[in-house]
């Protein structure tokens, strides 16, 4: 593959041209005023992997957003692998705190600014750019599936039905997807774990109606105030979930196996200081890297209630709210998970209010074999263009279809991804940096040559 | 007095058209946007006092919104009654509660919605009309002067300054007030202590821009959880205010004096059925008119951070707010508890995040003796129209410049409300029954009476 920088080179303002086009359709899937955007987004999707090489490509109908599923089938001997991304994206909220708006991407110091340019637009279109210049140079010697979805950001409702629906179509020796990131730029890394998500949305309901704080105040619960308080018995001193049973199937990590997580570059001062916090804060006896890698967590992801204009309005209001997720680690049950929340919540309620709970979506850990043949290909391409053999980490992040593929499709993914930490992703001023971006594209074709030589 | 009722009954239209006139201005003090609301109103105000019979009325400035002045001197002998209300309200949001929009006025079941209805232009408002009864039927015995403010509803900034620097022009020998309630429209009622205040905002800072609460969630302080957590430490779990020093100028009412509030007519049911709520909640060892008139409190009036849209937005976020107040009993300085609570909340936040306090208003706790000449006006006033004696309460709210009044105008206040609980001042759909209106119109011509029989 001595041509492929050269390719990547020659096509470098085409490249940008295309996923800018891509990033410009704001397909935010939480917002249902988006819909239109969402079909946009999967035609643009379509196109490109026509152009890139696909025998065919379709949108397909789902209960939710449409699924984009396209092919090359080049010979039944060949092993086939699935590219799995997503086309739909976080909301850009708050839009004030954009240096530039958010869906119109601008490159600035080298990188892409812009909602998608890492999570998943511009580590999913790398894969189109890699399979365009296999099919181009006549060098891809695998059958290739993509998967591209619209609705990840959402937990993926409606893709474990489609799986369900067409295991046929996405039969596959290995599913492959960028959607996780690098330790560092000089670190390959590839992803071994994914965390699991329950997320709730809460309604405390204290009075029928907004009520004057100073002729009802200390005599009727506020539910501002009582929605802290359950929230703040959810976790106990150490850092621990207090639901009971919450920590009963989580895998235990061997002390060997801790030991190797520790040798991941990582230094507290730094990571303190890019937050600009004093101090961070978590489960007690664990480590950064492990209450993010092998913990649960538990977090108020929004909180409302009340008055929150300008200046001081004095209401004891009737109504509070809390969005609330938990992740969860291998092999929490986020079903049994949720209803142990649900349970536990309720039961922690004083008599004062009402508590009603909406589950809104969930999702299972993750975990995949270092020896897994597909596991050693992506860590030969990676070897093949940073120079060293990639660490395995285990993300905090998740990726709720993972687990769904394993259980529906019966196939291992391989998280071999090239965002990075700085690349606020769900955040203002999300970026990828073009050296990533471009890397990522010329790691790829090696994944599919190693892959295609290990005979799967 | 005989013609009185038949005035009232003969300008009822008049009154209400009027009165809707001055509703229809959205002076809502604590939106800046709403400023040429507050000199509309101003200038309504000075015409409703002019065509009322006052001498002279006047817009004079303030550091704030402008005061509305006017007055009608009569004889050096007589006595001088100050009248005090309001001429702003409180915002109208949540806007999707009111029935009809909250600045249409609309009489519906006998009674007048809208913001402001009641709190104070309902009740400032019977003032004008029964000042003009006794001027034009040449039956005021009293000099009367007039002081309309435009900032109450965000704790009277400016008007202890202004107060201060018209002390000759605003001397008087009682200050007569409407901006309070009645226990029943049956149970005629002087309100003879207020609670004080102290409002803050607060900001609590985790890292320095929202985070993947994947990525990083398990091992950075989330804000949220840490605002939920400070709130709940505020609080015991008998309901006292954990602020070191916060009870120790709390005066301790006498058991008899307790005993007496008990006889206020109050039903435990009634009132839980009112509110929809299984159980109330408040300190422990005080009932409920205790716990909201002689007890302090703490409320959030308000919270918020995070995402709080549709859907689910996996963020662990930079920041979380919040709008806390606390309501003061005799004798509480609400600067010291400003202070107080400040340095207590600052000692309680973990290094994981940053706090910051705004001291939004505060204003003194007040209390007024039965035994005052101008007390007992009002009382024989109120027997003249309802057949009984009224009752003496304290009530819960807040009007902090009743006590400036007292501590620069050396005078005291009469609080004779018409209000009623159901009035729902401050929250949506806030009314005034037309029963409330036209009887408070009818007995305040009567403590002119009685006040000057007093000769003080």
């Amino acid at each position: 593959m001595q041509d492929l920088k050269q390719y990547i080179e020659d096509n470098k303002q085409r490249f940008l041209d295309e996923l800018f086009e891509l990033i410009r359709i704001p397909s935010i899937s939480s917002k249902p005023e988006h819909k239109d955007d969402m079909y946009r987004c999967a035609e643009m999707w379509k196109k490109l992997l026509l152009e890139g090489g696909a025998d065919k490509a379709v949108i397909m109908e789902t209960e939710g957003n449409p699924v984009v599923y396209g092919e090359k089938i080049l010979d039944a001997s060949y092993p086939t692998v699935l590219v799995y991304a997503h086309y739909d994206v976080q909301p850009a909220e708050p839009l004030e705190l954009w240096t530039t708006p958010p869906f119109e991407p601008e490159v600035r110091d080298g990188k892409i600014y812009a909602r998608g340019a890492d999570d998943d637009k511009g580590q999913g279109f790398m894969h189109t750019k890699a399979f365009e210049y296999l099919v181009k140079t006549d060098q891809l010697k695998c059958n290739v599936k993509f998967l591209i979805e619209g609705e990840e950001e959402v937990g993926s409702p409606s893709l474990p039905k489609f799986c369900e629906e067409n295991k046929e179509l996405l039969k596959s020796d290995v599913i492959l997807v960028s959607d996780t990131g690098m330790i560092a730029p000089d670190v390959p890394t590839i992803t071994t774990g994914l965390r699991g998500l329950c997320y709730w949305e809460v309604e405390v309901t204290g009075p029928n109606r907004d009520l004057h704080s100073g002729l009802f105040g200390g005599a009727v619960a506020n539910p501002i105030n009582v929605l802290a308080k359950m929230i703040t018995q959810m976790v106990d001193e150490n850092g621990h979930i207090t639901v009971p049973g919450f920590y009963d199937d989580v895998v235990e990590i061997s002390d060997g196996e801790r030991a190797m997580m520790a040798k991941a570059p990582y230094s507290e001062d730094a990571y303190k200081k890019a937050l600009d916090v004093e101090e961070l804060a978590g489960e007690k006896g664990f480590t950064t890297n492990e209450r993010t890698g092998i913990r649960p967590s538990f977090d108020i992801c929004g909180i409302w209630g009340g008055y929150t204009g300008d200046g001081a309005k004095t209401v004891l209001p009737s109504k509070a709210y809390a969005k609330i997720s938990s992740r969860l680690v291998p092999d929490q049950d986020h079903e049994k998970i949720a209803e142990l929340f649900c349970k536990h919540f309720e039961s922690i309620a004083p008599k004062s209010v009402k508590v009603n709970i909406r589950h809104l979506h969930g999702g299972q850990a993750y975990g995949c074999p270092i020896d897994l043949p597909a596991y050693k290909a992506a860590e030969k391409a990676c070897e093949e263009v940073y120079g060293e053999r990639p660490v395995p980490v285990r993300s905090g992040g998740s990726i709720p279809i993972i687990s769904d593929f394993e259980r529906i499709l019966g196939v291992k993914s391989v998280l071999m991804g090239f965002g990075l930490e700085a690349d606020a992703i769900h955040s203002p001023n999300e970026n990828f940096p073009l050296e990533q971006f471009f890397n990522g594209i010329n790691t790829i074709p090696y994944f599919y040559k190693y892959f295609a030589e290990s005979g799967k």
